[in-house]
């Protein structure tokens, strides 16, 4: 029973595009990660994807249009929407996806997301 | 298909404890919500309940000891305890709660949640 300091989790480990879990909530991982350049485009057909920028700005590219976040703002990637996260320099996010969705999209290429 | 600025959408409004709906993510509201005072002391028996600060202080009282929340700090309230937030000056809040979770726990007392 104790808060979870999202900027202190955060300067816990300093690798790209490698979501850690702080928090549990009705099943789904409450994660953080640190981005920089461009990852992967991907989808989700079961789960919307949720993206709140805690430091610097992303885009997340999607075939229809980009959208842009910098801090304070968050965006949802409807399930089954293709996506690619891009920040040109290091971002810090918090996002929220059900418990073991492959970052990916894909488990064969995702990364395994540790709880700190 | 844009972004939500947080700050943004609790400049709209000034009331407290009413959580407006900015987002939704797999059949869960995305909130924000500004705060002062005792809420009151409520459960919600089928779901958990996130709390992420934005700004300001607050403290979550539960039967079993408080947690206090500063900016970038978030809680989850396990589905069942009984919580009572608090906050001496305003605060402002982003939470999470599957859609038509009565904020006080209860269908009776609740306030009605609007899109913003």
């Amino acid at each position: 029973m104790k808060p979870v300091n999202l900027a202190e989790k955060l300067s816990t480990f300093s690798e790209h595009w490698s979501p850690k879990i702080v928090a549990q909530y009705n099943g789904n991982d409450v994660m953080v990660v640190k981005a920089q350049g461009e990852f992967v485009w991907h989808s989700h057909d079961d789960t919307d994807d949720l993206f709140l920028v805690l430091k610097g700005t992303m885009t997340i590219q999607m075939r229809e249009g980009d959208v842009t976040l910098g801090a304070g703002e968050m965006f949802v990637v409807p399930a089954g929407v293709e996506h690619c996260p891009m920040a040109a320099d290091e971002v810090h996010l918090m996002i929220i996806e059900p418990r073991n969705t492959p970052n990916t999209g894909d488990v064969a290429t995702a990364v395994k997301k540790i709880e700190i």
